[in-house]
């Protein structure tokens, strides 16, 4: 890989996180898995959960994420994105090191544009992991994947802002201890198309907060974060709530969104990279018509494409992390697009191939893949369509060339 | 369509039953998978159901299936499909009109292979739908996709065989009217690799038969029906249950898994036909930028595509239908292989998109789509995967062409 | 096949015709293609190929195309179709039986819509095959692709009409026996957009017509038919050369088109289907690390997808020409639209997985693989682009359906 | 990207590179095809060819590849690479700065295996440009795939080896300063499979050799280098000329094909990048259905994934070159099958998605995308197919991994 080489504190963060993932997480995944699927447990924390917590916050495993900011442990993105991909190889590892979505990109946003009372009252219970929370933006009634349609209104009425509408795809909604939403919605009705629109901190407790139900992704409810569908109706809160000033919900969602993008994609492809290795693995167990599956033509193709498909986006996302850490994350959008298109459709298809060389086994509670498929289903979904990051990118790259000039039109 | 006009029997069995779809099935359909998949209903059976299943009876809608048969509608194939086309796009729709999977296979098994004695105890009131029937083929511990590798035992003891083997995605096992398992196993372990298997008839409540635990797909755990994992510890049955005869089980599970086969890509076609059209209802509803989705160039190609995808692999249902009703099941087998590997990779491509238009909604609870993945990627896995058949197709249609002559090698 | 078994008549046609490209179309291929591959030889008429079409007159297999029409041997489509993917197995064949593009589009333009001196002039040489014939639409300057776009002037002068504009892929231009063109061009720029263009008969030798060169399709010029690029400079021709009346070119337009898709995809479907036959001879006589390609899994992959992929094209090309014999054209038009998507896509996909299988013979002069890719891939560019099509089927399908209901967008 | 910046020195050779190619190379470029396609020009060098490689010797762009050599420039792959991809983007760019395949790969066997007097002989002659030469390996009787299938007989006689084969796809062969061939072929044929080869070096003038034919791609014949069939007909040559020793063919290739393998890839790289540029520009210059194509999705999407696929492919490269630099070409085998794998494909569809983006322009003289596009198809089969990287990678990867533990068989 042509990453520049580690410096010694993240190899030696790196290693640590290895073996606390190898230690501890691997084997409790299945157990934990089997709680948050049983009917009765779904929507309770593992108990052993907090415990890890604890234990990674004593071995230094702990907000890893958080570049440029006092709150977090110092890495860039780039340093951060191998971390993120090893925890990411479980479902529940980024939660174990208080690195997991949405509370992440909340916590960015809290750091960098709440005032110092907010950031008391909110930041420091979530980076020491003692409360979770949520981003409330989706709608279900109008096509989110252009966050200029977003309905869900924020009046103004003397002190206060009075909020009504109704989100969903609301992920830690349903959570016991979610304290805290930063809901979008609009301030400014007539404000131009990018203005009209702010962000609001909302506690979980106010008035009029209802968690209608929990939206499951295929069969999965995904407790105990869950994704809630979430009625607002005539909450009220604190002008002071209100981040950055009103119609600057756009400007912030710029930047919450593209560090949450590219740490999906980190994670996904530590899934898929998991899937590579049980697909040589089983494909190395397995005999059918007398002949391993190690060594039949359409096994080893799905073998070696799968892994040319991850090395590919991992160097990408990689690139992607490097130009934020270098440039800004705005000026690494063009990059985020990429990896938000590339990588959940390659862990999905990577996974989908690790089912088939699995069987039957491959779709149920027996290994992580079925769950794993799930995940980067959804996420080829969320933060964005992919079809929306095709076509802003496609626009930014075609603004860069100069039409071809026209052929001849004349009869001669 | 180029198929030969349907008679007015069958085009006229066909309005019935798109009323009875349109009159009693779709108006229940949100409330039987919210029934299906609540952790307290979810393994009982919907009471309506049952109700329904009457009213199919008396409107001559039952038993649809089995060609060449006494004991159904006198349908063949080729008549059959499209009815079956149009059952499957509700995920419960053929049960109510006794035409779902596993049954169906057993019942044409029974049909073809029971002595009178075993038809009267069992395939009548499978036939009546009075119970339910389980397939027990695939094993955990082997690569069951080459059913050479199949290890139960069925070993003779007297005048009884004696079972022992564990079973797994056998479907209905977990059923409360789950009644009867047609079991494949090994009772000649030295005979030729396809002449060791046979097949036998096992009641449920026979002892050493445990259901341990039902299996889930992307968290459907698919109740009441489900799949289970079944143990058969020391079960012991009379001889007589022993299907057409020793080393007979591949035998009778090419002519099983032929129209098993045809039948659920009947059924594919018609989700991914419902796919498509609630694609194009969604694309309509959506504005995304200004601009309805309907106008959008990758959601027209993604329907497009999706169209012509679901017509081709119809047509070659189709196709596969008529070579069984002309030719027989066996010198079907390649068009059967064919759109085994077509049709459930089409459904999953169509319903993925579909999906994708449908935003968050499309993975959750508020839409068939979600099921509908799940059915057509565990049906690329049941039956064979489709690499098995992709194989096979292959191996026959090499074995038709002469090889190409030699190019000259010497130095002139 | 589904399809209604061919008539005595029509399998006895199709018999003469196969034993007509046994004997004397497939000995010949080699050589003929190297002749019009030689530079010197390249633009004249391979000698003996007219006494091939006197010898196929003779044996009835003349005009094969051409349903309704007295002119023709009286084949609806789905009858002539087979015969078409016959012929079109070898990239001249259809030329042999006066079945070929553009030369079957324009007689059946004339056949329409020509007057009787028109039809005495113009279709009784195109007829008995002594002249050769273009069809003047795409121009260099616009995406023709739009065919409202159209430039070329038609302009009134007295008893003539004046012709202005320059066209290209004038497929038959550069034959030493061309003798007419059919040129689309504007006459009415203030009509609305589709009453705007016409057609015109316009003479090769008439004054201001000049073929300013041939355009090459990847390297090869496609001679002696080839591609030109024809520049017409104040053409005359009598006003009764227009046909139809004027602003009535959209109209001919239509009804040309969909005939020379479906007569593309059939020849089209012949080659796939002989790409897939030649994969399976090679595969059979190839030995690559120690193990035939034939026994090879990602080779037998690439052999059993073909043929999926050729069947169900076959299926929606026949299905496609029996609407049009069954609903006219103009019904037919999304089913066109489906084939000119699949069938030229599918063909470029089988044909270049044929010659990997070739290894690099199979880009070479050696086999016929070369050439019948560069012919599938143009005609995805020909006839309109496929997302042409593919824009066109899905506003058809939309129009269909009824928009989703809107989800509830109120807190509550 | 995540490249370590590149010195001084070298992105000063890059912007003079650059300069270079602006103004003396793609000023040429269409004349100089015009030149190469017509028949009687075909096999001449272009007369100002010679010219600019005088000037590209005098600004310090010449050799620029040999890393780890006294002959060459003194980059590594990686600072390499990007030059390659700016010298790729015309498709006779690399021989301007003698950097073109197979001169490139003969020459690091000569400076690597050859003796003083071979080198005196052969590499200085092609280090400075004056002569060509040609690697005689592939086949036309044997899966040339599987090197080991090769037959051309090297027989010791005495002070000579006497050589006996045919070869084809002897790139070069045909060009006439044509001078050297370096020809793989059998010594032992009793050793083990791997040792039984050797390479030895055969002056084109001597006697025996023949160049039976130019071999065509899609109907280019790639003069005046061009690719050779070629007859090696009692060939006799000093024993001085066998390269390495009797048996040691293998172990030269290896060390050859992995830097000729990546040089393509980047080259490609190159041309895929441009084509994505001009689909671009084109985009912005034409309007169909009253919308600039670059409005239009599907174009987008085509744009958007070309995007994302190159990046992909060029980060790929880079992490293969850095690899090879850091730990030698054989320990970077993976990474080379991987971007051997992944950049012609991924050059196919870019380019072919150009090519669409063009109309009918794109297939035919008035572009160079149908040369690039023939360029990226040889080379799917040049080097090894693709399918036989496939299947050496999936061996590899699943090499390192322990099979999955069996699943439990037990009935309980």
């Amino acid at each position: 890989m042509i990453v520049p080489a580690a410096t010694t504190h993240v190899s030696e963060v790196h290693d640590r996180l290895r073996r606390f993932m190898d230690d501890y997480v691997y084997p409790i995944e299945a157990d934990v898995h089997a709680y948050r699927e049983h009917p009765q447990t779904r929507w309770k924390e593992y108990p052993r959960l907090e415990e890890l917590k604890v234990m990674a916050k004593a071995a230094g495993l702990w907000n890893l994420f958080l570049p440029e900011s006092e709150h977090g442990a110092g890495l860039s993105n780039l340093e951060y994105a191998p971390l993120a991909e090893t925890m990411g190889r479980v479902d529940f590892g980024s939660e174990i090191f208080n690195c997991s979505a949405p509370d992440t990109g909340n916590m960015e946003i809290l750091a960098r544009y709440g005032t110092p009372a907010l950031q008391a009252q909110w930041l420091g219970p979530l980076l020491r992991g003692e409360i979770r929370s949520a981003f409330a933006m989706t709608e279900p009634a109008v096509a989110s994947s252009d966050a200029a349609n977003i309905e869900a209104r924020i009046e103004r009425d003397g002190d206060s802002y009075v909020i009504n509408g109704r989100k969903w795809w609301t992920s830690n909604a349903p959570h016991p201890r979610c304290a805290l939403y930063i809901l979008m919605g609009k301030t400014n009705a007539t404000a131009p198309r990018h203005m009209q629109h702010s962000m609001i901190l909302v506690p979980a407790n106010a008035e009029g907060v209802t968690v209608v139900r929990p939206l499951s992704v295929f069969g999965y409810e995904d407790g105990p974060h869950g994704h809630g569908e979430v009625a607002f109706c005539g909450v009220r809160v604190p002008v002071g709530n209100l981040l950055l000033g009103e119609g600057r919900g756009f400007e912030i969602a710029q930047g919450r969104l593209g560090p949450g993008r590219i740490h999906h994609c980190m994670r996904l492809i530590g899934l898929a990279q998991r899937a590579l290795e049980a697909m040589c693995r089983r494909a190395k167990s397995r005999v059918a018509f007398g002949i391993p599956l190690s060594e039949q033509g359409v096994v080893r193709d799905m073998i070696a494409r799968s892994a040319c498909e991850i090395d590919q986006a991992r160097l990408l996302t990689l690139a992607a992390a490097d130009k934020m850490d270098r440039d800004g994350n705005k000026n690494a959008r063009d990059l985020i697009s990429m990896i938000k298109i590339v990588a959940p459709a390659m862990a999905q298809s990577v996974i989908d191939r690790a089912i088939q060389v699995h069987g039957g086994g491959g779709v149920s509670q027996d290994h992580f893949l079925a769950r794993a498929f799930s995940y980067a289903r959804q996420i080829r979904l969320a933060d964005g369509p992919d079809e929306v990051h095709v076509m802003a990118l496609a626009r930014h790259l075609i603004r860069q060339y100069a039409p071809a000039p026209a052929a001849a039109s004349a009869c001669r």
